[in-house]
């Protein structure tokens, strides 16, 4: 059945002109990055709903993130929070990725939950508390190095709730002076990459609010800082692929933090609100990759996929599983476009032609495209049902209750 | 100066048509319920910043509620959240309230803390689920006949995550039953206020989900279910004062929890982030309080305001007064209306003139009215200033850090 | 090709456990009707940029009205607006549009374009126009029983751009007057079907700016009085197909106006901007379709869809033959969810497992289905080709530019 | 009576160690410059109501202008737009002006309703209209020369309305490309304001969509391109004042278009639905006004304030009357803030306090300053009483209906 499903979908690719090979070589190459926090408690400010099986330490985290990537083959690197990730030995940590086949991805300081930054951290009015903020980052920048990592990368809660309880302008130039410390420190491989977000936990202003500011940030700081896109950190309605497109042009776009959203930052599992969105995005960094420009061309193959979301309901592994497959279908997607098909409908200025060559895509059924790329990967054709099937779920039952949560 | 400032207030007023003494008595009959879950610390997902001096227990929460009444004259009455203030004695509990000159205001169930309403309370699709959520409800009735309260006030967290999760009719079939039972146990005297929220801690649907849901459970349930109003549960720009309108027109205004917000539900002191939605909210029920229709009058009357908030940064009570005083001066202000100018600019359609009659009356500066009122009343003129030097922070202070929180 | 493809098709849909003959069926008796003043030129407030062909009246607007149907076998009823569509003898349009095959579908009043109506028409504050717009309701009514229509289709301008501009309470019993009126009128086989909008025209308050509003209003008519939903005119994030579901679960969703929107009332191409929604709007109404309540069954089988955009940049009649398309597609997918398997996973409460069942059926290419149903219906595989094809819009080149616009 | 009110606030502010002096001085120098369009009949894309006394030419836009400065002292300037006030001899419309104490401010190019730019102006896919496009650009340069204007305001409808109807990584370069070539042309005293949009009448993406992506452009041109604000092209939420204060920050800052919103880009009255923000938006030019970097102090002082409004359905000249006396409103309480209480409140990060101190200016009633103020500019203490009586409106009837629209 899947033989002959994937000869007739070979087929009809030819026949849309799509070079299958050259398809499925960059579906190989799809790496997405996945938080160690994923696999933790995590819930609302109503309630964390405590799970069973839940990991007890960065080790049994690592366990769980090899656990996805031998049934998915996508992801060979795990991100880390400090100091939610905190150990005595780093080195011990690396190994113990190591040891499954995987590697430390981006090293994530926090500087939200210390009681010192209530009003913020590297833009608290109060020096101390700035230095300690920047002491952190330069400490995350010590970790990376013995953990392999070479991408720290920043998420600041700083704002305000009220307007007049801050000087935003001075907060503003404080940022600036933490993060060009923490420039300086970057070994020449390591990059930055600079988040933002529309709000919260701050309500009435967030000093690094949106894609301007953070670019910004990064245009003063040098070509090793980048933004970073948090699919759900944006303003209702706003084209995120647009955002994505520009940033790409700029050579500024670092990477992604994938999730849903439908409200505010639901952080929910990617690619199950609007699926087309995730599939636009691909789109605008398939086209990149294909500039004139060979810097546009690099910095579009340099992105740093990564998710982040809050499993509240979901069984985290099941969760994280079921969300680097959609991010795998959107992508496979998305190679499917005819860019040629659609570069001449933009030409003729032939919007209906031109619109329909781009969504024809994202309409094809990619089963047995994936099925083919996984067997030939060596992982299970149906992840999902494989992670089901291995006991694995009731292996780790044993840690009980209480595990890990942020 | 402030007899100054009152007499030329006086005289302003006077010659703007406005009958003072009705704007006083009117001021001095506002109430306002503060919540006792207000006092206690409260935060984001990402963290909850404890502060020093929060109340321990129930009792100290009714401490500091009287506190806040002592110094605004506005609040007289404090709602309760079961279990957060289960107590073994709520006769103790009423008591305690009733020597500080308080009473217990509305009761509020809690059905989204315990580990079974992970998939809902009301509406989650195992049974015994939901008579234990309908169980609580029940209870809530009880304990209202014990405290003097002859309110139940409903918020549901209920709702789903993804597409598909639940299925929605059923659900709403579920949360009717569970309303026709609470009704029941309703004494002749009681009524049930019907929250709804757009979001959050569900992020696709949320069962009662907008005014149009809670309205029409009200509808089908009888005169003593109403639509409680909390002004941050809406989509991004809605005109909130549209919907009071419409609520007032149908009798079916219960209630108000009263918060600002910019984004989501964020909960901040109301007045702060858009004054004039509240005043215009004020404006619709006033208009409401002259209808030829003695039954729209009525409710506009019986509405029950309350306060619901979560002071994540600020200092419990000082927050608690300073909403409670935004409140009052904003409905101070709408009682400087001039409806007559109003109406007679509306009948010959002069859009300019209405909008003008209305909004000239929230440019007014009300301190003079408010110290006076407030010197009438024998509370200080300045409540603000008053807790500060009242050695209250002070006091309090030795109840140290770790206090209740939701 | 074809054959080889639905064969593989047929034979994964029979292992998914789906009816195929059961989706065929439906999707033949699948009836969108599209809009006369669809095929003119529309445009923003900034500019209507004419194109060549646009219809010249209403006898035109047929016509290219039955091209579509001819192509797609979808669309047998034009919905006609008055007085866009306003002809001496409407026998005669009745007729024209028969000799096509069409019916006349859905009569529109038009209560927003005469000066008159600057302040509102029903709801004006001067009496007269309120009766003038009230006759014209009637006179709509009387048309509708000429062409033999059974349907009045209502949308609203009505509103105001600023607070204290009118009196809300007051309009809204106007309202609520006019569409009693209206109601009495109609004959037994009709309804009326109630639009509302989120805003503008109106920029402060729409007279029925939700659901909530329209649904009472028909709650208080009769049951002859449904909800249009309109699924451009809500506020960002609202769940468009949780309104359908509750709307039907009530028996008072009676029709659709699709288009797309990412803004505000965008009415861009349905299915082009996020095709997911749409999906999951149909997958409501095919629950509905099952529920044990026959009385929710009829409901959701007697849906009007109708086609309401503005198509300002595209060609019209490929436009609308897109549209319809795009609709056809999304039911087509919708049909293929495995409702059993929905309901199972719900029943255990398996998040991850219901909502991939309901996704899934999203991701199933409908290609193969489409083709063997249209060659079932006799019309050509490739609608869009074949209009492309077929010289016709050579043909009504002759029309020249400066045809009808709204 | 004023004189009595003048002498009890000169006392309360003294009291709030507010330097009343420069606060006058500051409010005499305030200038808002009008719009030529706002004079013509507008209108939305319903339905354009047409009024009476509405210009019939610029000379007509601009006795109209000329008589709300008159009124208000306010507004010395005004805006035109090319071609819709396009000219045979621009020397005649500067003179025209001068002869009635106003001078021609801003010239705004007009890209948007040529029938060539339905696919976009400076971003279209076709070179020569691309060229004209520029051409246009330039023109408006020489018109700049002639009419004494040193501002160029540019906003561009330009953007798509499907995904992948355009490339918009190519269009990002093709509008760097002609505002470059604008750029060259600028004399050294001319500045051009980049505008920027959310959204409309471009659907999916418009080129320059929000203030990010103007910046970029103004910093890549050099110092003579600065950013304009509109505050009504956001998405819902946005925090137009943190987006000020960056700006000013940056020295980027270049100008405003006032107008209100609550949904989309609505063009209401400045002031009216939410004016707080206004305030909110003064404060922070203020307190730039006062930074330690003189770049940033000339920003703030340089910036050019316009009002940019559609009035469709208030009169036209009280419409701009009220307008601009909104603004007045705003910034004379935004003037009362005591900065320094803010600042201290904020180093000592008390929430309630910084709040407080700046939402208590807010809460001033500014009419007996505006009055004295008033008196000292000699013009009338109410300009819109003073417009009423002036019999201006009864003599510009005779220009009847049908005047100038946009």
């Amino acid at each position: 059945m899947h033989d002959k499903a994937y000869a007739l979908f070979e087929q009809q690719q030819q026949d849309r002109g799509i070079d299958l090979e050259q398809v499925k070589q960059k579906l190989k190459a799809l790496k997405i990055e996945t938080p160690s926090w994923g696999y933790g408690d995590s819930g609302t400010r109503f309630k964390v709903f405590q799970q069973v099986g839940v990991p007890r330490n960065p080790f049994e985290k690592i366990d769980d993130a090899a656990q996805v990537h031998r049934l998915t083959g996508l992801c060979p690197a795990v991100a880390i929070h400090i100091p939610w990730d905190k150990v005595d030995d780093y080195e011990k940590l690396k190994a113990h990725a190591q040891a499954q086949g995987l590697s430390i991805g981006a090293v994530n300081p926090n500087l939200f939950q210390d009681d010192d930054y209530m009003f913020g951290s590297v833009t608290n009015s109060i020096p101390q508390i700035r230095q300690k903020a920047i002491n952190h980052l330069l400490e995350c920048v010590e970790i990376a190095k013995v953990v392999g990592s070479n991408t720290i990368s920043l998420w600041f809660a700083d704002g305000s709730n009220y307007p007049g309880q801050v000087n935003i302008r001075t907060r503003k130039r404080w940022i600036l002076e933490a993060l060009a410390e923490l420039y300086q420190a970057l070994t020449p491989d390591m990059r930055m990459l600079i988040e933002y977000k529309f709000f919260e936990p701050a309500f009435y202003h967030t000093d690094l609010a949106d894609w301007g500011m953070a670019y910004d940030m990064a245009l003063k700081l040098g070509e090793k800082a980048q933004v970073l896109v948090d699919t759900g950190h944006h303003a209702p309605g706003t084209n995120v692929e647009h955002i994505v497109a520009y940033l790409l042009d700029e050579k500024k776009l670092g990477g992604f933090h994938f999730n849903s959203r439908k409200y505010a930052d639901d952080d929910l599992i990617v690619g199950t609100i609007n699926p087309y969105e995730l599939f636009l995005i691909f789109y605008q960094i398939l086209d990149a990759g294909q500039d004139a420009d060979p810097a546009v061309r690099k910095t579009a193959e340099n992105i740093a996929y990564m998710i982040d979301q809050s499993h509240n309901i979901e069984p985290k592994i099941p969760a994280m599983i079921r969300s680097v497959l959609n991010v795998q279908t959107q992508y496979a997607k998305a190679l499917l476009i005819n860019f040629d098909e659609v570069r001449q409908a933009q030409e003729r200025q032939d919007v209906l032609a031109a619109e329909h060559a781009v969504r024809q895509a994202f309409e094809q059924d990619v089963t047995p495209l994936l099925a083919a790329v996984r067997e030939e990967m060596g992982v299970p054709v149906d992840p999902m049902q494989a992670y089901l099937d291995s006991g694995y779920a009731e292996k780790i039952a044993s840690r009980g209750k209480g595990g890990a949560s942020w």
